[in-house]
């Protein structure tokens, strides 16, 4: 088989990227290793910047998340059982789209089905190859026999675990990582949100989270030691935990329930250079992982994505630079939004073995935050995303 | 003796606050341990907030600081060999003014002399008494024999190593501290500033900062291991380093000198709280001390000395408040002040151990700065001095 780029993960980067390229007349191919029951199942963030929810629209798969997702001004952040509202849209004139990732993956599905996009599911041994050549080609196992695809460029979107970072030499790769000592234990639960916009807590306890889906789906955190595990913590233990930490007044008008998953997420910060290798471009988590705090994950691929199907749709039309800067530009947007990552993570969670002035300095920030316009516009100009 | 306020410590904290309540009809006796010319001769920071300005003024004691001091309306910031400003005038619509702390002391000590202050110097074994009552007193030896001033309140403006924290019982004090794994060596040359601003430069060798303190008279710093001393480092050493430090069109122009003053300092964070204990205020170094970077220093205690000058006018015209509120006020200012020179400080220095990561994200901090208004905003609104 042969395609002008073929693009490896059907996640919403790939599915996105593959969207954007055909509607610009380029034709691609996705390998996914899943199936795609398997890929819907995945639950994961559910807050889009506004750069993204743009770039959805531009893709033509817009509609749903514009008739039923939840347009946000601001988030609160709460510590010390005080609150106060960062409002975006007043601060930067923009706001954030709460959609999940699960539901943006599936509108993408649907648009690559209408417009018959070749989306290949169980996709075994995927493998890059001749990617310092003009002619560069992947190879993967499927019902038993080899395949073949050549192509112009590969596109790995295959995540934090895929095959293609692998590929850089180890003398070209260079690898940056910070691995923070907690976890996020997760829970979903079909129960209205405590609150109609995102809350962010610091406590002494650990941080929370109170976010959602829907407005009969909400999505809870607390931050936990990584040596717990979800047998150790029952709906209840979850719920009372919660209601310590967050807000008195958001804490009496918690509403609970059942749990439908729960799971512990450990936190890291990763930045792989460069994101290109010759004919390979690294896109989203196979590049870079940002704590979820701030919820940049599917947002920072989305930017690779825009930096991405420009630079192919100018190579296309006989301009090379865009393919040839995309590791530049694509990290200099990365750098930013792991170092808002970082700083928010840093700010709101409790530290093992952190000192009292440590403390305070967190308390020193979240008061500054609170008190200080520009602050908070510096807040709210990178929760909305910065631009590309 | 007696008299209203009993003033520990001489330096331009203490002569603020006696020729403030002299001002407004209090009468203070301010004690020193040290002679006055060992006071004239300490060298300390350079740079004042304009806030501070402002209270030297209201003092009557600003009219050789607004003819000898530079008003500089922004600073510069270097990293990997390149640099940017940022605009403190353009961004909050105000400056700051370089006139060092050694000629706000001599301009206080002309002040209080000319009003006939009483200013003791080396009282020894100072000590304040009876703080819990409403007739404390304060003993000292000088000449061989013990005096006692009696007043209605004790000032302890006595720096760091002073005794009055001390007098604060164990359980009632708490202290917060951080010790930077660095010192800074600074030298003291008769030299034209290198730069008509400030510049800090963050570099893979460690931090240096290029200050002054008039036309002929700069100020340079080098990070520096806390092993070192002094001797380590001959003239040439230093001038050598700091050239590899700072930009290469700084480095170029930069005119070196035989050093006038050499010395190294530690860096600490450190606050103590509460800033009242009965009838004794903290004020300055007595309470809290900022790492060196922004220059914090002698500005926050001038920001101390306005919570307690208006406290104790508004005490002696019968209202109680400022005097009890004093710590709480103080301490909102000290740790957002505290949390700035921390920041900038992790921002900008070289620390053992750190990782990759940690230095990207560093440099990420500067490139977010070099592009972002609102960040830059935050940094303006912090140096110049944050409200009172």
């Amino acid at each position: 088989m042969r395609t002008q780029v073929c693009i490896i993960g059907g996640g919403p980067s790939g599915l996105l990227l593959s969207q954007l390229l055909h509607n610009a007349g380029i034709d691609t191919v996705v390998l996914e290793r899943q199936t795609r029951d398997y890929v819907l199942s995945r639950i994961r963030a559910g807050v889009l910047e506004w750069g993204s929810v743009e770039m959805l629209r531009k893709a033509g798969v817009g509609a749903r998340m514009d008739k039923e997702g939840f347009v946000h001004g601001g988030t609160y952040l709460a510590a010390r059982n005080r609150g106060f509202r960062v409002a975006f849209d007043e601060l930067v004139g923009k706001q954030v789209m709460v959609y999940g990732q699960t539901e943006v993956t599936r509108d993408l599905y649907a648009a690559r089905d209408k417009a018959g996009g070749v989306v290949i599911h169980e996709a075994a041994g995927v493998k890059p190859h001749g990617l310092e050549t003009d002619k560069p080609y992947v190879t993967y196992l499927k019902d038993g026999k080899v395949h073949r695809i050549d192509c112009d460029f590969v596109a790995g979107c295959d995540g934090f675990h895929g095959p293609c970072r692998k590929e850089i030499p180890a003398d070209v790769l260079r690898e940056y990582e910070r691995v923070y000592p907690f976890g996020w234990l997760g829970i979903l639960s079909e129960t209205p949100p405590v609150s109609h916009e995102l809350i962010y807590a610091n406590h002494e306890r650990g941080f929370a989270l109170c976010s959602m889906r829907n407005a009969n789906l909400s999505r809870y955190y607390v931050q936990c030691p990584l040596t717990d595990s979800v047998d150790q913590w029952s709906d209840q233990a979850f719920w009372d935990e919660l209601r310590r930490r967050i807000p008195a007044d958001a804490a009496e008008s918690l509403v609970t329930g059942p749990s439908i998953e729960k799971s512990i997420a450990p936190l890291r910060s990763f930045v792989a250079e460069p994101m290109r290798w010759g004919r390979l471009f690294l896109v989203g988590d196979a590049a870079h992982i940002v704590p979820p705090t701030g919820a940049k994950g599917l947002n920072l691929a989305i930017g690779d994505v825009h930096y991405l199907h420009e630079g192919l749709i100018q190579y296309y039309q006989g301009d090379n630079e865009g393919v040839q800067k995309y590791s530049e530009r694509a990290l200099a947007r990365v750098w930013k939004s792991e170092r808002f990552s970082w700083s928010l993570t840093t700010m709101l969670h409790r530290f093992p073995n952190q000192s009292a002035f440590e403390q305070r300095m967190q308390e020193a920030e979240l008061d500054y935050l609170e008190t200080s316009a520009a602050a908070q516009r510096v807040m709210a100009e990178n929760y909305v995303g910065l631009p590309y």
